[in-house]
């Protein structure tokens, strides 16, 4: 297997070579990276008796490490766990309109990372990913949070797959029409999306007088 | 295999059976339709030689059949075909922000699918397809492009997969923190997401005083 955990450019495994479309590709570990990062959250697909299953979850990358969490019970963690596993994270930025039917797509970021997922069992790694995830949807809110006791920490399943075998793929710029069809009296061009936060519902049980913080209300993100 | 393609309430394929939080599953027809139509892109996930692949992709639904396409040179539509696959359909609806760092996820519908997919190959039934994809992404495009030529159709695959074993799973609400987290000073509730159109990017082939549809610049989704 090839590593692709370094930044120097190296041989790339044949599984994760972009082939379709192979000048979107990309293999820097900086671009992986930087996508895993602005992805809100990922999708992890595994086998399960020949059976392909892909479920969406939260992640957060820390070095080289892709992580995720859920219930001591939880089955997706059960299923994946020591098995071959993809995960899959896009950033979508604009929707591509051009001036056939056969040119209107999306512009996007996007990553493919394959690999085996262990457990993280040591008490500080585990507590790093959790509150990593926690900061990821909610920036700067750890501090305000009650801590995690060891009790839910020990209920909660953390694990990990390597940035080892990974690779990226990105669209970019205008729609690319065929020469004749640049003459059609139709709009084209990108219609960039952006991710906003919307007005704040307060918990019911909300204790009175207490208000969200302003960076919860100016959240946004380019791209979805 | 349990056949979920019509509006009675019937048996659930234990592969799609919700275990994890058993309570936010459903295998409402309907619904699984409505998540389907709602969410802007999927993702398909597929194995070749013992590995999962997942890879995001447009998708339409036309009754109980849910459509991909691409190139016939489309390497992730050839090792789909015929093979078991899973497609994955999630809109994320808001951040739930708990006072705990336990208590802070996501609200979500999410859809998953197993089966098998089949290549449409009547000519009327891809055109449809592939109407229907541009559609869900720029409603009304259709009657101002360039129609799609029968070279072009034929250097097209489209796939489909029917909706017979699937399932839909959501989270709605307030967080669920602990009974003495109720009294922290923390600001707890839910931060809609949405997703908006920024300012409109022209093809810088554009020709001159084309202006785009006001329905492309007013475009928003509840949910991303």
């Amino acid at each position: 297997m090839t590593t692709r955990n370094d930044d120097a450019p190296g041989p790339v495994s044949p599984r994760v070579r972009v082939r379709r479309k192979a000048d979107r590709g990309s293999y820097d570990p900086a671009l992986v990276r930087q996508i895993l990062d602005e992805a809100l959250m990922c999708r992890v697909a595994f086998v399960d008796d020949g059976q392909p299953y892909v479920l969406p979850t939260l992640h957060t990358r820390i070095d080289d490490l892709l992580y995720f969490h859920g219930s001591q019970r939880n089955r997706m963690l059960e299923r994946m766990l020591g098995k071959p596993i993809c995960v899959e994270a896009t950033v979508v930025t604009s929707l591509v309109l051009g001036r056939s039917v056969m040119e209107n797509s999306m512009n996007y970021r996007s990553v493919v990372v394959l690999g085996t997922a262990h457990e993280i069992t040591e008490r500080q790694e585990k507590l790093e990913a959790m509150h990593a995830l926690v900061e990821r949807i909610a920036p700067g809110r750890i501090p305000e949070l009650r801590p995690l006791t060891d009790a839910e920490l020990n209920s909660t399943r953390v694990l990990a797959v390597p940035l080892e075998e990974c690779s990226a793929k990105a669209r970019t710029g205008p729609p690319m029409d065929r020469a004749g069809d640049y003459d059609l009296d139709v709009w084209a061009g990108e219609i960039p999306l952006s991710v906003i936060t919307g007005v704040p519902v307060p918990d019911p049980q909300l204790k009175p007088g207490i208000e969200p913080r302003e960076a919860l209300l100016t959240w946004r993100r380019d791209g979805i």
